[in-house]
């Protein structure tokens, strides 16, 4: 007759993702945050897509980059988790997925997320190092899908200690609803728990951590579908394709990843390899990629320089087709992080230098500032 | 000069409807619900909508089908009650509302919401029996609306138990502002609970009534509009329809439910009729269908069969134009139920066979293979 | 190890913003609310944006004018302040900003927000004494807008008791991410607090003030962009203007305006001047407008009116272009408010008369009546 399943005492607390509601038993709760990233650019915010397009259009900026509602928690069970991202500004529902996380060793995640993939990527926009995400991430992520994962650590704090993810999805990206054709994307990643230790997915080494963590990461993927890339706008396509023909396109790719954090350094890598295959004109093409990025707290060596300043460098360099190999991009990045939360309230002054070669060896560079304020609630 | 109302202790508990918040003299309280819909479909997850698009897509699918938010309470005083529903992935508000309960037997509702006409489309999308509602939902539902809504039930527990509803709404369908013309809509239900109890809008029966309730109903609308058909999209036509002129359009329609849940078992019926008139072809149509369905836990009756199991079957049958009463329509379908937490944890399989025939005596079967995961937090 | 930043007791009420949560040191809180506005209207709910335009389209309208949902608090300080708004019906984010007020003196605002120019515009809809804003609202107003603005309230409680708001916004209108050009929009408005109490942006003289509490205001903004009016739907244009040509009008505006509250009597007048210059066909064009309005609790020296109702009235001007002086548009109408729980639950009866004149001085009148009922819970 009555509504109440649990009518003992709730906890309310602030934590880290907000305010927070849970029943004594931990069986419920549910977690509630907002967050604004405010964004200033000159010349322009995106970084140029390629040689042709370089800074076309010049528009200094202000304006609010993300706006987000974010509600998770768990149900039924403490394991039974869900987690809902909403972008505000844009009206798109970003995550909305389930996590059976019984196991440590074995965990079930349904629904749309960021597939666990490439570092850069799985990063939240939130706790980045940059400003943003790098040239490369643009071709060779895989965004956010539709479907289902299976992860976990394995061996924990032993030589052997990995952490695998396996994900079966759509490969439509985000917000679609019916696969286009009936091929699947999978996915695989394989990560080397170096030390023992995980290392989390955040830019920055705030937390200082005093003993290495690192880890070393391979994955995969291959998917048929009519998008040749993917980002939070869902599926599209590369400069070179326009095609909707369902399954007209097969991708295969693949990249190796390292990152280390220790007592105020931290240290990530990636290196990408895509091959697209264009079933209508049975053309091949090969696209690589890799950035170099770092940071540091200089507070911890030099007295002068306050705690919550880090430092931090990028060099990214991206092949849009290995054929043309002298055809490249280049981006070389320096980023001053004021922490005034960690992640959570921070400032962030980046300097970007872009670097493009046509394939007929023009160039054209161009400078980019940028600041960013982002601001969890 | 404080915003404060009430500084008194606020109650915050777990309920069927999420976590909620009242104030202690029960004027004010506010709950928040998250729903994710998961489904697995193959060949298809849409039932055809007639001979011609049989099937004409098959797409294995899956997909988050549904993402709810909802935010409900009440404000100033325990019956002025408040609703919203917000569909997060198609970014769709679909109910929002406010009810004046102050007496049972006259109630006001003002706002969006499905309306209460038939008892398959009033049960939530969360609280069915089988995966989803039957091939007569389309034609004959008049789903949501803005407007007005009288109701109430009156002579409870004796022989004259009647719940009424009676709605006036603009009948341009949810998310429409302004009708197309100055005919509303006028939807009238009359129920009759049997036993003297109500049977709550919701499939299988769950908490084993160990009294038999029942009800007994007729329901008539009436609307002039440019739509013969609405769904959560809108107003919509159906095929052979495709109207943009206000008011082309005058739909009467009626039908006769039967529903039953008494010791595990549960049971309902639709049978519906409706008119359509073309005023500019001058022209009738009219469209019949029915659908019987009935569950049953059989773990009441068979000791060896799980408690949260229930199994149901659907046979539905629509007559697309009464004038070829030989071009039908059929879906015969069947369901597993697992409540692990009644409807707000669910997981159902289902298996439907269509049959539809053409004017032309042309027969196409196919059929269909369901999973859908349903969890409320 | 934990997400928790603070495991104190967490304090729960519920105040006139809805529900509030907040740490016992007050540096977090968060604060949930949301609002329905049902409106009935006949024969149209628009006001007629000119003569030719006059009730073109007749339709008694009940409507969902507006569904809302707020989300404000602090975060980090107590003077970190943040605020969310969300059209539920629309799927529009139309506020999200931070403010730092640390200083009375010296605050700032950041993201997207009702400009703070004239007083109609930012009153809240909720917080209004008519149905909706005046016929001058819709050429005048800047409405939303996305930037930066510095405000606050110098040497208060004495003869110079001034309140001040610089903005510097992007002038492209809500929602909109980039500047079409790189011209800004500049707002400046000063305010001067007559009695050294500061009026608060409410319509109504609900809280009785014992003592006089006045403003008077000037106010001037100058953009450049492609449009030459905005709404809640962002940049648009008056009739007679519909470029997409990025930084073709320039706008110059100003106002002069006045509000007083006193013992249950309230008063409110605005008077606009607006120059458009087209920069492609070299030509000017001023527009002209002001409004009187004026509200009253007549319980307060009749015995026999019931205390919750209030009468108001308004008188508005408008001159579409003064070079045909004799073109103007007047509404004329009449309020009554009836105040169940202050402006959180109120439902308002409005008559409103139209009187337009053509440049050729051809006449045009009509009647609307309206009935609204506003509701935050």
């Amino acid at each position: 007759q009555t509504d109440s399943i649990s009518s003992e005492k709730i906890n309310v607390e602030y934590t880290k993702k907000g305010f927070q509601f849970s029943t004594p038993d931990k069986n419920y709760s549910l977690h509630l945050e907002a967050r604004l990233q405010f964004r200033f650019a000159t010349p322009n915010d995106q970084s140029p897509v390629n040689f042709d397009y370089f800074f076309q259009d010049n528009k200094t900026s202000f304006k609010i980059n993300r706006a987000r509602l974010k509600i998770g928690g768990n149900a039924y069970k403490p394991w039974l988790k869900y987690y809902f991202e909403y972008e505000l500004a844009q009206g798109n529902l970003l995550d909305f997925r389930v996590m059976i996380e019984r196991w440590d060793f074995f965990k079930i995640k349904i629904g749309q997320w960021k597939t666990y993939y490439s570092r850069e990527r799985i990063i939240s926009s939130g706790k980045q190092q940059m400003v943003d995400r790098s040239i490369i991430n643009r071709p060779f992520t895989i965004d956010r899908q539709q479907g289902i994962e299976f992860y976990g650590r394995i061996f924990p704090e032993t030589f052997y200690d990995f952490t695998y993810h396996i994900s079966v999805l759509t490969g439509t990206g985000r917000g679609s609803t019916i696969n286009d054709n009936n091929h699947l994307l999978y996915v695989g990643r394989l990560q080397y728990n170096l030390f023992g230790r995980e290392l989390e997915m955040t830019g920055s080494d705030i937390k200082f951590h005093e003993k290495p963590t690192a880890l070393l990461a391979i994955a995969a993927a291959t998917n048929r579908s009519q998008y040749t890339r993917f980002s939070s706008a869902g599926g599209g396509n590369l400069v070179g394709y326009d095609s909707n023909e369902p399954g007209q396109y097969r991708i295969n790719q693949a990249l190796f990843e390292t990152a280390l954090k220790y007592r105020g350094f931290s240290w990530q890598n990636e290196n990408h390899i895509k091959k697209i295959t264009d079933y209508k004109t049975n053309t091949d093409r090969t696209l690589t990629g890799y950035y170099l990025q770092a940071g540091y707290f200089f507070s911890n060596i030099l007295d002068f320089v306050p705690k919550p300043l880090e430092v931090a460098g990028i060099y990214a360099h991206y092949t849009p087709n290995t054929d043309f190999g002298y055809s490249k991009e280049q981006e070389m990045g320096m980023a001053f992080n004021w922490f005034f939360k960690e992640h959570r309230n921070k400032l962030t002054m980046e300097v970007t230098h872009f670097d493009y070669e046509s394939p007929e060896r023009m160039e054209q560079k161009e400078w980019r500032f940028r600041i960013q304020w982002d601001i969890s609630f």
